[in-house]
């Protein structure tokens, strides 16, 4: 089955690995902005999101992937001049992300607050990260910013949730996104997922990047899924939502 | 045999390829700044610097290549503050590169000469990059830069030279470098020149980065060399002369 990993940063991945991915079947990902150290200036992020909208999405079409740029500031890699990325993104961006709060910081908030309301105007989807450390803290926060936003909860995806924020993100009306990875979740945690709140609003995606993360987490989740659930709704995660609401044709 | 490729982009490489160079025995390696688009300002090249210098030796040391970073202004990354990236380099660089000429404009000999000149007054080895396009015509451009900047030729690695400038180069005193890729050498092009002008002055690179290029040409030349010439020769070009040019201790 044709898989859409809707969370990577291809800019992380060497050319045969973004074949390899191809290979296993993953024809679709949305490579999302993120700098691997805290940037400088907003210069830094208004070149890195023009090369993933043009060298990145070039790079997969060159071994089968359709890549979908993602543009947004990183709660990680907000620095001086941040405002011009997103003025950059006004003009440009199709999908806001990588967007959310890492340690909920007065700035962190209002840097993810501005994304927001651009993306509630412009009507672009959003890719949402919530952290590691004190998810379900920082996740309410993420949610009290989404609501004061005022967007539609059907252009957000929540990111790497887990058993503990999944039904919070579901009841509050968002798309939840299951990163497959270690630390976060593997394969067993999203079949119980599914089983337990269905298929309709989850989307699959690795986070693959810059780390050496396994980039066929998708693949092989993809794999187990079919394994114990019909086709018709393993197909919804592993790539209907997902082309639904970025907009893939 | 350990060898050394002395030229690289390793921040187009993803960790499985670092790897597969680790495990065919590339231990050292030179990631050169370069940045893929043509970007807008100076800081998206200090932060590209700060990446090389800090993220990518740590990646490659989690595979077991000791990346030496290399910085400088590409000429296809000149843009507004390219000087704000030279004043960096001035505080924090240890090599010098990619820097050289593409077309040979008034800029792009500007910009050369003034790292040129930062290189002779810090003493640091550089990595000189020669153009595809009018090769001989454009090499003599840069040697008389090299020339004009009165940098000592120690220092400076005149790099993807081929059959028609690589004697001119050696006569002026310059290491040369061996760029084995398609549209560049190929092992037997390598086999040729050592063959002519000795093992002194030559380093092996590859060049490999962004692309699709194979990552291992050095380690085959090395192989292929091994088979036609004495390890004791062969030890220089695949990582004797490139420990002593870069300082690696």
């Amino acid at each position: 089955m044709e898989c859409f990993d809707t969370h990577i940063h291809s800019e992380g991945k060497g050319i045969t690995e973004l074949k390899e991915m191809s290979d296993n079947s993953i024809k679709f990902a949305v490579s999302c902005a993120y700098y691997p150290i805290k940037p400088t200036n907003g210069y830094t992020l208004i070149d890195m999101f023009r090369k993933i909208s043009s060298f990145e999405v070039e790079r997969g079409s060159k071994v089968g992937i359709k890549i979908i740029p993602a543009v947004g500031v990183h709660p990680r890699c907000i620095c001086d001049e941040w405002k011009k990325a997103v003025e950059w993104i006004e003009e440009n961006g199709k999908i806001i992300g990588e967007i959310g709060l890492e340690i909920a910081s007065d700035e962190e908030i209002k840097v993810l607050l501005e994304q927001l309301k651009l993306a509630k105007e412009l009507e672009l989807p959003c890719i949402v990260h919530t952290p590691r450390k004190n998810k379900k803290k920082i996740t309410d926060k993420i949610l009290d910013t989404l609501k004061k936003s005022g967007i539609d909860s059907e252009l957000v995806v929540v990111d790497h949730v887990n058993l503990e924020i999944v039904e919070k993100v579901l009841n509050e009306g968002y798309w939840a996104g299951l990163t497959v990875q270690p630390g976060k979740l593997n394969v067993e945690d999203v079949l119980l997922i599914v089983e337990k709140f269905g298929f309709d609003r989850f989307v699959l995606n690795s986070d693959t990047g810059f780390n050496d993360l396994d980039c066929l987490t998708v693949a092989k989740s993809v794999k187990a899924l079919e394994e114990k659930f019909s086709k018709f709704d393993v197909k919804k995660v592993a790539i209907e939502n997902g082309k639904k609401i970025f907009k893939v044709i």
